[in-house]
């Protein structure tokens, strides 16, 4: 029986304006816009082959190699969607396989450990619905496809897209104005680098989904965040891009991560996703822009307490070299990396991010999703895995 | 030479809706109004001695045996201001002593350790006002004192009064509206009990004094807690208090708490008070609150990392016997403490506590300044120590 296969990567963000808090948490729609950066596949990515074949006789997702739930609201809304775009296209054109009715198997795999504690779901749900739209041969632009990523999950949207990307929250009821654009590709600015300093959490905290519903309904400063703050923040830092600007870029990064977390510490009951060893990697940023004489180096925070820290390749040795020799015993130092700058640090800053970092990961802006014949199901419909 | 004596003590109070920001910093005119508990002076006091005399060649404060300036233009203020009401007294009635244009001899001594990071100011500038007040013999009520006593340090005027005191912020430009007054007696709920986890701090953090101007200047969720969150609040506290509704009045405490430091993480660059061990209090409240399956303890921090929880008399066992097995070994328990509760808290937080937590305070709300005998100056003029 023929398989029908498809594959894709799709790449990792990290906003530097923040997505938090829904208007509308059945379709998905935010109460504000978001701005990312895509993160190289290189180093980040998420490979994800769908395929479909009269010979499944249900739909499957296999993640890392064990199965995962596709029954919930949205990743049925993703699928359903999909198929709903498919089946017009095989009513107009008679010619083309009958898939919409075909149950799927999809596999993915990461590149990047889950100890990361990277949130992957962005990566996955770009791919999920990438890899359908191009099994299903769909024309639809990442734009258009950021609508229905959106429903699966929120920052997926972003994921469609490489470089500098904003998520419009829209204004619609039907949120059909809530969707990703490139508000400039990776090279545009290409110097841009990521550091990723993975703090080993002692306990997984609030999930961002059940978080930001609360940060919405309890937090007396969030309509403020809403109102002023991201608007304000989503100008500037399309201007910083647009200019090259570092500085600004820096500066608009550092601010809204603070104010996200702030408004995480005004929920009721407060929501903490950053710990000391997190706060020390913002100390050790401010020592290095103050050495520097100018601002090289930017923090932000997701949800978890890893620090991703964003500079420019013509700062690498200001940044790397600070923090190379302090954490050069942990995974993920890229072979070039053997920076010493003269940037001291404080102690107690020097000792927590010592105790606490666990991993680094060197990577920079990046493209979208790529399709590409590496497979993760066989011709035969049978799962495979790149590791194996 | 005769020497004019006059001794008082004056208390600690811990807000629980909080003065953070100065609309006039000259005059020292908070953004919003704020509400304290005073705190009992058996277990943490200010004892103030002033002392006039032609012998004297300069105005001289010891703080703990140590000579401290007062020459700063908030401690002038505070001391022109009170001579010159002394000076209006001897004008209308000169059978008076002329004390106002003698020099001044203060000795102040606190009865708990420096080391416990306790703010101080609030004690010491309540005591210092209310000394030489009673010194000079002025006919001022606590709230007229209060206005001299926020010059020097604004917290301060809420140590003028007992139990559950307002500092209404006024909105007049020369502050003579910015005063204190007493929301309740001790006596009108006399129950309220706190208990101080002393947090040692790596490194003292941004004085408060800088960093609530910074908070004003960057933060741009500042003003959404000035004209919306705190008022809220002070009114739900001032009515929880008049009904003595625990659970209000703890549930808007730990609000105003977290909506405080939440304003001090949105500060460019971001203020942090509270560490891990301040946020494993907050979780160890939780944890009690829900077994108790109501509220019986509230959580605040003021610009440091020390927890005050506040509870109830009645529900002692609930809280000391929680944290009581876990601290035994650290400084402050009374001998009655001998509480086991059965509240199991999570591993990371009992150990964070115990790693964390350097001594504790037990006390709970309590009266006013107190005149007393007990002098820090002899009648020869001069200084004594209550622990020579």
């Amino acid at each position: 029986m023929v398989v029908y296969r498809s594959s894709t990567t799709a790449p990792v963000n990290i906003a530097v304006v923040k997505y938090w808090g829904k208007r509308d948490p059945k379709l998905n729609l935010p109460t504000n816009s978001s701005l990312s950066v895509t993160l190289s596949q290189d180093d980040l990515r998420t490979l994800t082959t769908a395929s479909a074949s009269e010979a499944y006789t249900e739909d499957v997702l296999l993640l890392n190699g064990a199965p995962s739930d596709l029954t919930g609201a949205r990743t049925q809304a993703c699928l359903r969607e999909l198929r709903t775009r498919r089946a017009a296209l095989e009513d107009k054109n008679p010619s083309l396989p009958k898939l919409a009715h075909l149950k799927l198997l999809l596999v993915s795999e990461n590149n990047f450990p889950t100890a990361a504690g990277l949130a992957s779901s962005a990566a996955g749900f770009a791919a999920f619905v990438r890899a359908i739209a191009d099994l299903y041969e769909l024309p639809a632009s990442p734009t258009e496809l950021s609508l229905i990523a959106r429903q699966g999950s929120g920052s997926a949207c972003r994921s469609l897209f490489g470089g500098y990307v904003a998520w419009r929250a829209g204004d619609k009821a039907d949120g059909l104005d809530s969707q990703a654009v490139e508000v400039a590709p990776a090279s545009h600015w290409p110097q841009m680098r990521a550091l990723i300093l993975v703090v080993s959490a002692a306990k997984k905290g609030v999930s961002s989904t059940s978080g930001m519903q609360q940060t919405v309904a309890t937090s007396g400063l969030f309509q403020q965040r809403i109102a002023t703050v991201v608007p304000a923040n989503m100008d500037l830092m399309e201007q910083s891009i647009a200019d090259r600007d570092f500085a600004k870029f820096a500066e608009v990064t550092m601010r809204d991560s603070n104010s996200f977390h702030a408004t995480c510490a005004d929920t009721y009951p407060p929501i903490f996703y950053m710990n000391d060893v997190s706060r020390a990697a913002i100390r050790a940023v401010e020592t290095i822009n103050q050495a520097a004489g100018k601002t090289v180096a930017a923090y932000t925070f997701d949800a978890g307490p890893n620090a991703v820290i964003y500079y420019l390749e013509e700062n690498s040795e200001a940044v790397l070299g600070t923090f190379y020799p302090l954490l050069q015993s942990v995974d993920g130092w890229k072979q070039s990396t053997n920076f010493k700058s003269t940037v001291q640090l404080d102690e107690t800053i020097s000792s927590t991010l010592k105790g606490g970092v666990s991993r680094v990961i060197m990577t920079g802006v990046g493209e979208g999703p790529q399709k590409t014949d590496v497979y993760l199901v066989s011709e035969e419909g049978k799962p495979l895995s790149t590791s194996s």
